[in-house]
């Protein structure tokens, strides 16, 4: 389905992913003790790209972005926040979910990483909840219909007024040949637990479903009377703010913004450098160390902030993979690589450990967890090269798990007197940061020896050459520098000529061994059908539902089952 | 992508699953005591279609069809066989994997249900090793490549000779720009769990990898010099049956021919009716409840071998169920009615439950089980209809529970004298039937209140009209006969002016609520990403990988990452 490459409407050449509330347009974020109102106002003449309207909180990803940035500040500035009220500022409706003519004028590449990004940003929603006692209610005043009640279904829990007409529904299938593509399907029969034959009722009902039914059915949890609405709002948020375990200050750490520099061939930032080899199709993301030693407390931590060293490369790094999903299609390796002093990663990795029950450490650590598993869902081929002056240690040690193969240096390179690469596991390695599986990196690496992901707990702290990290297994090849260059090389020319599709699957299916969770089902199951289903004419045909939608004219759909 | 419509090379105008070891072009069983031979000896001029040859045991859906026949043989006709060795009868080379001219020219819709049969065979030989005892040695004696190291992989031992130059492979990506199809990917890391940096390093190796790095990387379990070979496999053959649980007689019960009668309109077999609306796009699968008692004594069961009705009946909706999906894309909904006495159908099932047991009952429990794994990924609309008349007893009641929905008749029909509709629960319901992630039916359906699950096991035995059934959740909808014909007319034109595409997703993502396991995994996460290649240009567009493969031009890839 060729469909021409649309035009950013701010003018700009590449979707950013930084915003910070004095710029949003669709979003109000408020703050009142205990409590945030995060209200959805989609100015509809502030789409991301030209050609159509935002109409009826309806959203793209412009939209989808800056409340990731808000949730992001939720976590960080607002540390006192204990409940999160999700709601319209329109009258008499919630939200129509992402805009029709978005999706239908949108490439497939861009329908995928729009579905991929707005299910991560859904996720951390979750994962706020969960880990940090950031409670979140809907208030459904009017129809939240698709990627609208999704948003919903990302929450603890749905108040929807009951005014006889509002509703809740996926209206999807019915209408637009798509399956609700944000996590709807597996959070109403996995997370709401609605039985199976009555989301398949609701999933084909156009216009959902509302009143005393919805509560029968699980789709909310609960229907109050217009004139009640606020009491009921104000008394749950007060119930679940008191069951909250969030025992942050009032002021947290401001998020600046990030000082990046754009280059033809790449970005600056301060301690990750993204260099793209356009020609080769390769990116190359270098993470530097902190020249400085850790903060000796946490009060000094939470001084600087944003610009604190496990803070501020971890927000890089997240900007930076961003970038190369929606920005650089063409580039299908991301090779990582670190810069730095192995102890520094290490004390950084030790101080974040011994103050783990700090609101800012916990946070921060939580938020590397988040971006490894943005990483993990990456559909780039991912290598890690751990040459000398690298410092793949504990935190950073994690994208060497996470990568695809990663290729470890033996000895020293030639003309290069800097000392042997070393790899190091820290604490970090053990349960910090798992994958959305459930399982660390090292477990599922390891799934054939249980027994030995968890005797390298023994190995904590010592510095590993190349030949003992690949005896270890924690490396695929451990190469001296007489094969180096050349096993590199003619890895990454086959690679990058492999077809870039049957990549992204069989990558899609080798991370991921070991047991599926509630999230991992979401970029499993439900994300590759959608993604198939983009793919099928009766979508995204000429004569399919996404063309036809608002035409008046009806979809012509092969009625072949596959 | 347009591929024409091949045509049969048995002049048929449909694929039949039916077949016997007489008529077997592709395969060798020979029964030796406990241990069986399945010689794979492919006849290359013996394609399913005209227009490509089987060369260098390649294999088509044909080739699969009698595969799973053998398997089905090994469990009812040889419940003495305790191993079986899979092999090849062709020298230096076990099998080429599938057919790569035969997968360039078909339909994307008998590309997806090859794979999904295919699936199903290879889960069926894990199925017999787990429930059965009956375990399989692969005896790779040449090249093992894609489907070729698939089928070795549903085995499971893997005993490779040891003569320098065979090596197992899955060349799809570098070569096809394809997934291994039949859960090679998701065996290779979460059956033999092989770390995933090495699977990546093998699943990009088109020549794949042989001698002691198959062994050490767990993708093989043995490597045994040719001299040796015969010996070793005698002696891994004597182990592991000397492991088994089975304990049959050498002599089991004859899978006769099904007596079917093709109509226009659809197929009539003996206790299973298949009826075809062409113009609604409607199937209706009607299954008869025996008219005899169960017999008195299992020995009296075995006499009555395939005519017994809960055996015959199994096989008919197999074979039914096959026969929509591979030669009726175009049926979008399957409707199941049963007939006859609700008693009989409960006495079946309590006299299997008695004889759980006895190796002929514990088949036939198995089967049925696989039966309604293969109901539950079957990407039909699947409905229950429960009128005066049925008997939707505990076996049967499987059925219902399968259903996307189910419609119940309160009370009578007008006109019709017949008692009410009633459901009822056996002891069958509660573990005989899992699905493929692990849950029964109403553990899947009852995800939010365990307990009612549970608690269900006290209405087993009570007849269930049509309020009680709806009121206990058993079914979607009671309906009078006020409202039934106009209700389910609605419903079904609705249902089948949807996209089938958006339905395929829909359900199988509903269906499945709850856990995954390896065998859920392939048809999720594995099998989606794989139908989404498969409507890719890079593998199946004029220039891709599929269509120029053999032809010395290299395919022309789209190098977007999506």
């Amino acid at each position: 389905m060729a469909v021409a490459k649309r035009k950013l409407a701010n003018g700009k050449d590449f979707i950013d992913f930084q915003t910070d509330p004095s710029r949003y347009r669709h979003w109000k974020l408020s703050i009142d003790g205990e409590v945030a109102t995060l209200a959805m106002d989609v100015d509809e003449n502030a789409g991301l790209y030209e050609g159509y309207q935002l109409k009826l909180n309806s959203y793209d990803l412009g939209v989808d972005i800056e409340l990731a940035d808000a949730l992001m500040r939720l976590r960080f500035e607002h540390p006192g926040v204990k409940v999160v009220l999700l709601r319209s500022a329109k009258n008499r409706v919630f939200c129509a979910g992402a805009n029709i003519r978005m999706l239908a004028g949108s490439e497939h590449p861009h329908k995928v990483n729009f579905c991929k990004f707005t299910n991560e940003t859904r996720n951390s929603m979750e994962d706020a909840s969960e880990h940090s006692g950031q409670r979140f209610i809907t208030v459904v005043n009017g129809t939240a219909a698709g990627g609208g009640y999704e948003l919903a279904l990302a929450t603890d829990r749905i108040i929807m007024i009951d005014d006889g007409s509002t509703a809740v529904s996926l209206p999807e299938v019915p209408l637009l040949a798509v399956l609700p593509g944000t996590g709807g399907l597996t959070r109403v029969v996995d997370k709401r637990m609605v039985r199976r034959d009555h989301a398949d009722v609701f999933c084909t009902i156009e216009e959902g479903i509302k009143g005393r039914r919805a509560v029968q059915w699980r789709l909310i949890d609960e229907l109050v009377a217009p004139s009640k609405l606020e009491d009921r709002v104000t008394a749950a948020a007060s119930e679940l703010a008191g069951q909250s375990t969030r025992r942050g200050p009032s002021d947290g750490v401001k998020l600046s913004p990030l000082d990046r520099k754009f280059r033809a061939d790449g970005v600056d930032y301060g301690y990750v450098k993204l260099d793209i080899d356009t020609a080769q199709r390769i990116a190359t993301i270098t993470i530097r160390a902190a020249e400085a030693a850790p903060p000796a407390t946490v009060v000094e931590l939470v001084k600087q902030g944003a610009r604190s060293w496990p803070l501020q490369s971890a927000r890089e790094l997240d900007d930076a993979i961003l970038h190369l999903r929606n920005n650089a299609y063409e580039t299908g390796t991301i090779i990582f690589k670190t810069e730095g002093d192995p102890a520094s990663v290490h004390a950084y990795d030790d101080f974040l450990e011994a103050h783990r029950d700090h609101w800012l450490v916990h946070e921060i650590r939580h938020y590397w967890k988040r971006v490894l598993k943005r990483v993990d869902v990456t559909s780039r081929t991912l290598v890690a090269m751990v040459e000398p002056g690298s410092c793949f240690v504990g935190t950073l040690a994690e994208l060497v798990f996470a990568a695809d193969r990663s290729y470890m240096l033996l000895g020293q390179m030639q003309g290069d007197n800097r000392p042997p690469a070393k790899l190091e596991l820290s604490r970090a390695n053990f349960g910090a940061y798992p994958m959305s599986h459930g399982l660390t990196r090292l477990q599922s690496r390891f799934l054939a020896e249980p027994e030995t992901a968890k005797a390298l707990e023994k190995e904590i702290g010592r510095e590993l050459e190349a030949d003992e990290a690949e005896a270890l297994g924690l490396v695929t090849f451990a190469l001296d520098d007489i094969d180096w260059a050349d096993e590199v090389r003619v890895f990454m020319e086959e690679r990058t000529s492999f077809s870039p599709d049957s990549l992204t699957g069989l990558e899609a299916n080798l991370r991921f061994a070991g047991p599926e969770t509630m999230e991992s089902k979401i970029f499993a199951r439900l994300t590759a059908w959608q993604n198939w289903i983009f793919q099928r004419p009766n979508a995204v045909g000429e004569e399919g539902a996404l063309a036809r939608y608002g035409t008046g004219q009806r979809p012509a759909y092969d009625m072949r089952r596959v």
